[in-house]
């Protein structure tokens, strides 16, 4: 068995998540802050009550605040290196709904040098993702009005001086010891850490104000956080709050995490119907049984089956998600079928997305900071 | 014998320079290239005969260039985090000399960000030094058409971009071995030598051209560019030319480099004439003997005479200095007579410097890039 890591820059291994919990001290959100969030946003979102966005921190004192009639503001991003994928899509989906349910500000960080300080890629190649990685966040639909985009490298002017706060009170001994990095690794990429933290507190210190942020993101760039949510707050700010979501699975299989690293098994939001189709059948792994006989006879496996796990972030009705897993499991369905279904619902996302991006363009310099 | 340890964080022991030359890979500055430079600039600076600055990195090839008609620029800076002094005055004067001898722009680097990450003084502690500390070199005179300041926190905009692309080719080994570093600094210590390598070729970036870069500096400053001027090329730039300074010692005693962590122990440029006149005569070392009678029988060490050691820098006449020496040497002039030649010469000094530096801060905004 492959041992589980899971850091911004590695996840490898079949993920325990609440081995996660208990390694990295975060929440885990349970019925009772479910019922919370409900009362207060009006309902509960799939991805919530699916545990795709399974733990916290903070979050708790973060609505505490925001029922005394205090705002907070959203903080999310993507590092441009390659297309965007459907793995990128439900975290931003996600934050698109706590944007309109708590009607808040979204932050969000292009993170064009560390993609440079990590990638073998020059310096122009990441600004060209940069640009097209924008289109995808615009098509999105956040509210243009309350939306920021902050890139690192063009913002640096107002980051830089706030980083180097956070850099002085984080060693490279802490750097190493939760990113696993080693001497070999460059100076950028030890100091960028601190990049990624400015924006947790960059509102407030532009507006003069005080108030919490919130951080979906994937649980495994919680490290950034775990170190600078103390040094946060030794610079007078709040802890920034965080919810986490479990990882996408590749289509490859349950375990790791959906990446760009390799297009034909990731769904690209730029994919066509066609390949869509050709991506799912040929590569999602499928639960069923080796036969069509056997998987009538004994059913298929929900939980390993991509297709199935897959619906849970597009199947919006819980009824429905829960007849096709049982209709699965007592085969039923075959595994063509259900791949069949997700195609539809993937393709149904991607048409409005694909719709949304090819006027995007002319829209950026409303969400560029 | 302390170890001689030679780098920008720290200076100790006895600086042997021939060693220092060795160990860096550094050209002495030979009769031959003082002849040419006096060819060109129609003299030589007394610190140049008087091998002050006695080393330095490609200048032939900078000259070459500069005499088939080809521009270079200077570049030089401070690091703000207390007052300046004598020391840097030197250093400054002798880059003020190059600036007009060669008609050449100078960029003026104030390492706030540097200063911040490696003192234990807050952002606006060094905010307030850098201020008066662009007093001062404001009244160096340099001139204001051709002389850029840049501060790493106020030009991060335009510099974290470029710092970027040299970090991602600098590890940590490096910075470990160059700096003595460890583990245990901190993250924007081990990024910082990539901000203060950025002026070597910004001005070309910016004005899209290939000039030379020269860099006066303490022979401490360059293990930056001894890391980074491989680095540099490898961006598409010229490596940059360097031409060292030897320490100014201490006024206790011809070992280590005058600093500003003991205001007593070295003449800041504010100080007034009686100040001066207390500080040289209670501190400067004594290469005399310890009775007047044994002085005018024995003579004094020039060598270890700190008045002596310092008029080197201010008083301009060989033949002057010369008589100085012989006189001392032979005990016909005793230290107090010495140390008060060089109160005169430095009150002169710091009167015009004063003078200049009372209307320095209109000028601030015509300096700043």
């Amino acid at each position: 068995m492959t041992e589980m890591t899971v850091n911004p820059y590695d996840v490898k291994g079949e993920v325990d998540y609440d081995r996660l919990i208990k390694n990295f001290g975060i929440k885990k959100i349970d019925e009772k802050l479910l019922k919370r969030i409900e009362k207060i946003a009006g309902e509960v979102h799939p991805y919530l009550r699916r545990k795709i966005f399974f733990a916290h921190r903070d979050l708790e004192k973060l609505l505490d605040a925001y029922e005394k009639g205090e705002k907070f503001f959203l903080y999310t991003g993507c590092g441009p290196s390659g297309p965007i994928h459907i793995g990128h899509y439900s975290i931003w989906s996600f934050a698109k709904w706590l944007q309109d349910k708590f009607n808040v500000e979204l932050w969000f960080q292009f993170t064009d040098d560390e993609k440079f300080l990590y990638k073998d890629m020059t310096y122009e190649e990441i600004q060209n993702w940069t640009k097209e990685n924008m289109l995808d966040v615009i098509a999105m639909g956040f509210d243009p009005k309350k939306t920021h985009f902050l890139v690192d490298t063009k913002h640096a002017g107002i980051m830089y001086p706030e980083a180097i706060k956070v850099a002085k009170k984080i060693t490279f001994s802490t750097i190493k010891a939760s990113f696993g990095f080693t001497d070999s690794n460059n100076i950028g990429s030890i100091f960028y850490t601190a990049m990624q933290t400015v924006p947790t507190f960059l509102p407030n210190v532009l507006n003069n104000k005080n108030e919490y942020c919130l951080i979906p993101l994937g649980v495994d760039q919680d490290p950034h956080f775990r170190i600078s949510r103390d040094v946060v707050e030794k610079l007078g700010h709040k802890k920034p709050a965080i919810i986490h979501a479990k990882f996408m699975s590749p289509l490859t299989g349950v375990t790791g995490k959906s990446s760009s690293t390799n297009n034909d098994k990731v769904i690209l939001m730029t994919d066509d119907p066609k390949t869509v189709k050709k991506k799912i059948n040929k590569y999602a792994f499928s639960g069923g049984k080796e036969t069509v006989e056997e998987h009538r006879k004994k059913g298929g496996n929900v939980l390993v089956d991509v297709a199935c796990q897959w619906l849970k972030y597009f199947e919006d009705s819980d009824d429905k998600l829960k007849k096709i897993y049982d209709k699965y499991s007592k085969g039923e369905l075959l595994s063509g079928e259900v791949k069949a279904i997700l195609i539809e619902e993937l393709n149904k996302v991607l048409k409005e997305h694909q719709k949304r991006r090819a006027t995007a363009e002319k829209q950026i310099d409303k969400f560029i900071f």
